[in-house]
């Protein structure tokens, strides 16, 4: 039995405009559209959200049009992490004052073979920093892309520091194993997996649900299936979902995920993505028609 | 014979103060010393500087510290490449229009698995957006760190479109192979080692010298070894700089160089470092004391 409400937050895609400046216009009709369709909330600004792509004024703008907006700020699980702690601190402190339900913080990730010490020197600076209580940060572990995970002896260091402070990992590695051994160590915490396949083994194992990046286009279904969690119809859902995921692991995944985003609101211009990701090559085009028509089916039943 | 003067250009530390803030005052000093003591010009803000720990607006003001300070801006090849483009664009255009010498450019390093248009596609959206027919641009290599390579197909395209701005590499791989096949191939850009011990080979090949984390101890030692070239002293001094450089090897580099500085200075406050690297173990006190002590040798004789 999970400590943890079931939750599905999604890590928005970034919109751009056709001179790839930011296009807070998209981004909030695509968070309310996604909070209207089954996400519990949004996890914008993150891996699948082109984040380390944006400028630091960009992705403290894009914050403020998501509130702006009309998008409640306790749904909102911004991704902070910089590499340098002051610019890590800013957007931090900015998300705490607006009322942010917590951050998802990657660790500085340009350095490789960072120390035990050095990862909880990072985290623990940028926390006394922003120094406010209210502060709820999320870790998130995917070392395949920041090349610095977050071994367990850091997130006990870390818990015993600052026990109100840690609120929960983002799992993004593919290895439930480390998954499993992150819940079952730190049961409070609320543990997310990055794939919505996994759902069931994460609540079932005391977890918190998912933050995927394909719920940027199958919100609905992925509802579906946490609201089928030891029903009859569990199995299906789980098929339906999985569906649509084996799709996108086939394909460049963001600039696809961004693709089928644009196809479902009949929209070009949120596929576009900023370099180093190009557009999707259009030969994948009837795979993402597939994907999109998958996720309409749950959308309607 | 190379098309290349052979130089050594000093990628300096970034000095901290107390409290962790930049402190302009003691880089300035480091980069005046360095100056005077056997650098042709400084690489600030690359690997060895912690630049990617500093941020956006503290890079601003530490160049702008350095120009203050009275560094003449032709010595100067700033590391401007960040995850983002737009403030990659932004330390590129300072830099650009303070007059600097170029930029030493990491290519975007968080997404990993990047394809070569992907590369070329950011470096040109840099170069575009700089607009600046002054601009020179330095390819910064070093994967184990940024997970990001640049590959020859990738330099051939930027060199094909952007033949002027194209001006040079830095290899810091370790990889003697890549560095010779850059040079082979592309003959006229100016190829830099990330170690003094391989100035001999980078020069015999056609390379353009270094720029290197120990240079920050011993620039009198590798001015020795360049002016050595071709003479009966250049085994001697080739000796000398590789004694220095393998303490370093030995040691967690960066916070080592800073120790260094720190002894050579006679100014604990240099060794300061920032999260996620700590202050060098004081076990490892003697052997900076020593490499302090060798480059000393050089720089009295």
């Amino acid at each position: 039995m999970s400590l943890h409400k079931t939750e599905l937050f999604v890590p928005a895609i970034t919109p751009f405009a056709a001179d790839l400046s930011l296009d807070t216009a998209r981004l909030v009709r695509h968070g309310r559209w996604l909070l209207e369709n089954g996400a519990d909330g949004l996890a914008p600004f993150g891996t699948t959200s082109e984040a380390n792509s944006l400028g630091l004024a960009e992705r403290q703008a894009a914050l403020d049009a998501l509130l702006e907006g009309g998008i409640v700020p306790d749904l909102l699980m911004p991704g902070t992490g910089c590499c340098a702690i002051p610019d890590t601190v800013s957007l931090t402190a900015q998300a705490v004052a607006a009322g942010c339900r917590g951050v998802l913080m990657l660790p500085p990730f340009f350095y490789k073979g960072i120390s035990d010490d050095g990862l909880f020197a990072a985290y623990s600076e940028v926390i006394e920093r922003v120094g406010d209580g209210a502060l709820r940060v999320y870790l998130y572990h995917i070392p395949q892309m920041s090349g610095v995970g977050i071994p367990l002896p850091v997130i006990e260091r870390l818990l015993a520091a600052y026990p109100r402070t840690i609120a929960g990992l983002k799992d993004s590695s593919g290895k439930w194993d480390y998954s499993r051994s992150v819940i079952e160590a730190f049961p409070t915490i609320a543990v997310y997996s990055a794939s919505e396949s996994l759902i069931p083994v994460n609540v079932a194992t005391g977890g918190a649900g998912c933050i995927s990046a394909s719920s940027n286009v199958n919100p609905a279904g992925i509802r579906a299936l946490i609201g089928a969690l030891g029903t009859a119809a569990q199995d299906a859902c789980a098929e339906h979902v999985a569906s649509i995921r084996t799709i996108f692991e086939g394909v460049p995944l963001i600039p696809a995920i961004k693709a089928a985003v644009a196809s479902l609101h009949g929209d070009p211009g949120y596929a576009r993505t900023r370099p180093p990701f190009a557009p999707l090559d259009p030969a994948h085009d009837a795979a993402i028609k597939k994907a999109v028509a998958l996720a309409g089916e749950a959308a309607i039943s």
